[in-house]
């Protein structure tokens, strides 16, 4: 029996996840984004790469059969079910910093930043290896023209998810994030579940 | 007198760079790329950030007047002048591994990546510490409605440039890119003058 984990409004977790293994990240009400950073869990030195991946991947929008590369370029991660379709890859979890540049009339929050410094500390993984992070249902559209971005409502609906399988043994950090404009101005929950390949469901 | 420093064609260099100096990259032949790192001189955990820069700039394209920002949201460089109005800051280096990817047919090479990562060794910063650069002249444009990006000649002509100003001190990296397709097919230098602030000539 697979339990469905919750991870509450505004707040973060940090995991194993092994490889074969597979990663269902739920949004259960809609219109809400979760951060996922991933480490080796060998060698923590190999993380997640924004970079290499867009470069394999020749698009800036990742969905089912694209894989997510290391900073090393081995795959770390692949994409193998995907009921949205857009989710961001080009900017860094929200932090104090951003809620004080964006909403300084707010009280300010420590953010997907703060939440994942805190969840992956006993990991042994310090604030400063934090890199741009997959944001799962994150809709950042881009004027081609102009090249200017827009952080708009997620197109998720209550019970999307994205399905990841791991092709390594992975420490992996994942929110509910925090920023208004990213989750169309409420803070809701995140659902994730860890199953072994094949019995997902 | 400022003395212009030649970067030959596909290697790369590192040096240091003053709060309040200037730094021009120039493009002495045309269509010829430069991969830009930064870290703080005083601490190497801090580093150059395209998540965050793209985050407070709403753009991919990044011109005069914008800034780059450290993964601390701390602002690292300044564009004060750009003659060509198209970088890119999406993608990683290339690499070894990249060029395997790209150009399985091509002798393989060790890249900007590896050059970059040449470079800043005695300044004790290890490759995996490498994020996503700033391409200098990299020409990356993205198809707004389906997210594909394409890999195009830069839009420099012969003497174009991008200078920048230092907002702390700085290791720097740099680089003549070495991938065919980032640069219209060919390996040219790069020049580069590092000058006090409000001395450019």
């Amino acid at each position: 029996m697979i339990s469905t984990q919750v991870i509450p409004e505004r707040s973060g977790t940090a995991f194993r996840l092994a490889k074969g293994e597979t990663l269902t990240v739920i949004d259960p009400r809609g219109e809400q984004v979760s951060d996922l950073l991933a480490f080796n869990a060998h060698d923590l030195d190999e993380v997640i790469s924004s970079g290499r991946t867009l470069d394999y991947a020749e698009t800036i929008y990742l969905t089912t059969g694209h894989r997510l590369y290391s900073n090393r370029s081995q795959v770390m991660l692949e994409i193998v079910e995907d009921t949205v379709g857009r989710h961001d890859f080009l900017l860094t979890p929200c932090s104090y910093d951003t809620f004080h540049h964006f909403y300084p009339k707010l009280p300010p929050h420590r953010g997907c930043f703060g939440n994942l410094s805190a969840a992956l500390e006993p990991h042994g993984i310090a604030p400063d290896r934090i890199p741009v992070a997959f944001n799962c249902f994150m809709n950042v559209p881009i004027d081609g023209e102009t090249g200017k971005l827009k952080v708009l409502p997620p197109l998720s609906k209550a019970g999307d998810f994205i399905r990841f399988r791991a092709h390594m043994d992975l420490v992996i950090g994942l929110t509910a994030c925090s920023a208004p404009d990213s989750n169309g101005g409420t803070f809701k929950p995140i659902h994730y579940r860890v199953e072994p390949m094949g019995s997902e469901s």
